[in-house]
């Protein structure tokens, strides 16, 4: 107990899709009056926290941009403090160039002048390489083969589309460049911890005195409680009470908490 | 000796580019009168043998599409035989689709009715994604978690361009359905020994009857020696023979003739 900030995931804790869970938004605002300090994270990698901040708005959760970490922006803020020249060869959504720009970094168009390549999902909502994206693969080769290190928002190879139906993610792209060139990247989002430190950087606390909360055990519990923080498990998402039945008991020891909803989480204050 | 067959290994060993090597059209030739039976063997996962007869023609000498194995055609063969249903969910290049549809398999729009996919690159000779291929890397997904079988022209993760510079290959695509599945595909092109099973085929002979010549330990060596061939290799091509003083021992145990050019074949005859 005894608290100082907590750490939200977005779908699935907040809302599912455009629907909000109930309560959620006071739930919040409770935490806030009671000084309770709040950041919301998502490994998100198409949108930057302009665009995001729209959405926690129709929640009626208000934000700033500042009170939001997203693989995005958080892979922009880790390049920005690891890359000297500031010359970054980008692949992925427009949300994330955005978020580069916004850090100061460069995005160069020819790969051997990069430093970094960072790397989003190259697919469309529908499975596409996107036109940008379709000289990537090529790219991040010659970049990295030119000495550029490997950075990228998650690992996921797939993830199910809206019709439930399988799409390739940034792991897919994540596994042509690993066969291309022997080298895998650094991960910045979730399950990585550290798009977690960078959110604990945000609140200006430590570990001990954080709360992560979120609906998946492999992403959000692990990148929590590799980060040192309390986790919280909402079953408001994919991961439902038969789930955790099924579960390895190794997986169940990143989980303290396991709630109903993200309405519980006042109890811990 | 008494060889009745040779296999050639085009680029490299006939040809460099679109010149000839000098000697070799009047060296084939003179096998032909011996009445030595010649398949020519290409890794090439673009063309299809129409388009590639063509070539051999520009360089004197005389083939008909029978007289060819490509990775395209071998793939094609091969798929044929192995697939009941005769419906393929193709990833590569227009000559592979065409070599499909000769062989009298079905290419279908949708991938859970496949019971193969067949992908050579879908990348273009500038590096970029062609077209026709931008779902694609969606659509092996879905076939393979279908049950689909996987099956490749090569393996090769990168290959030079015209100008030297790496250019994506089939393993590219290979490496990113592997990060989405976990499935490795069999592989019908050099080095693997199944290309050069279905040449033998093609000539009605047996392995040690023939006899394998290309200019690339790696691939030409490797996939002659693991069909049991005897195997020859020639100097105009990617190895030199300051390249043969560095090579493991191990891989040496692949050649069993070193020639300066295809033309010192004729000693074997």
């Amino acid at each position: 107990m005894g608290y100082k900030g907590f750490i939200f995931d977005i779908d699935g804790v907040l809302c599912r899709g455009d629907k909000p869970i109930p309560g959620a938004k006071e739930t919040i605002a409770k935490l806030r009056e009671a000084g309770i300090k709040i950041v919301f994270l998502s490994n998100l990698s198409t949108k930057s926290r302009e665009e995001y901040v729209e959405k926690l708005h129709r929640l009626g959760i208000p934000a700033e941009p500042e009170d939001l970490v997203l693989a995005t922006s958080a892979i922009a803020d880790y390049v920005a403090k690891h890359c000297k020249s500031k010359k970054v060869y980008w692949v992925g959504a427009r949300g994330l160039r955005k978020e580069l720009e916004k850090a100061g970094l460069i995005v160069v168009e020819e790969p051997e002048e990069a430093e970094f390549v960072v790397a989003g999902s190259p697919f469309d909502e529908k499975g596409y390489v996107t036109e940008e994206n379709r000289w990537k693969f090529t790219g991040a080769l010659r970049a990295i083969k030119a000495g550029a290190k490997f950075v990228a928002v998650n690992p996921d190879p797939t993830f199910p589309g809206k019709d439930g139906k399988l799409l390739p993610g940034t792991g897919a792209f994540i596994g042509a460049v690993k066969a291309m060139t022997g080298v895998e990247p650094v991960i910045v989002g979730k399950p990585s911890p550290v798009i977690v430190q960078m959110a604990l950087e945000k609140l200006g606390l430590k570990p001990d005195e954080c709360v992560m909360v979120g609906d998946q055990i492999d992403t959000d519990m692990k990148a929590g409680k590799s980060a040192g923080l309390t986790t919280v498990l909402v079953l408001t998402g994919v991961t439902s009470r038969e789930d955790l039945e099924k579960v390895d008991k190794s997986k169940l020891e990143l989980v303290d908490y396991v709630f109903d909803s993200v309405n519980d989480v006042l109890k811990l204050i």
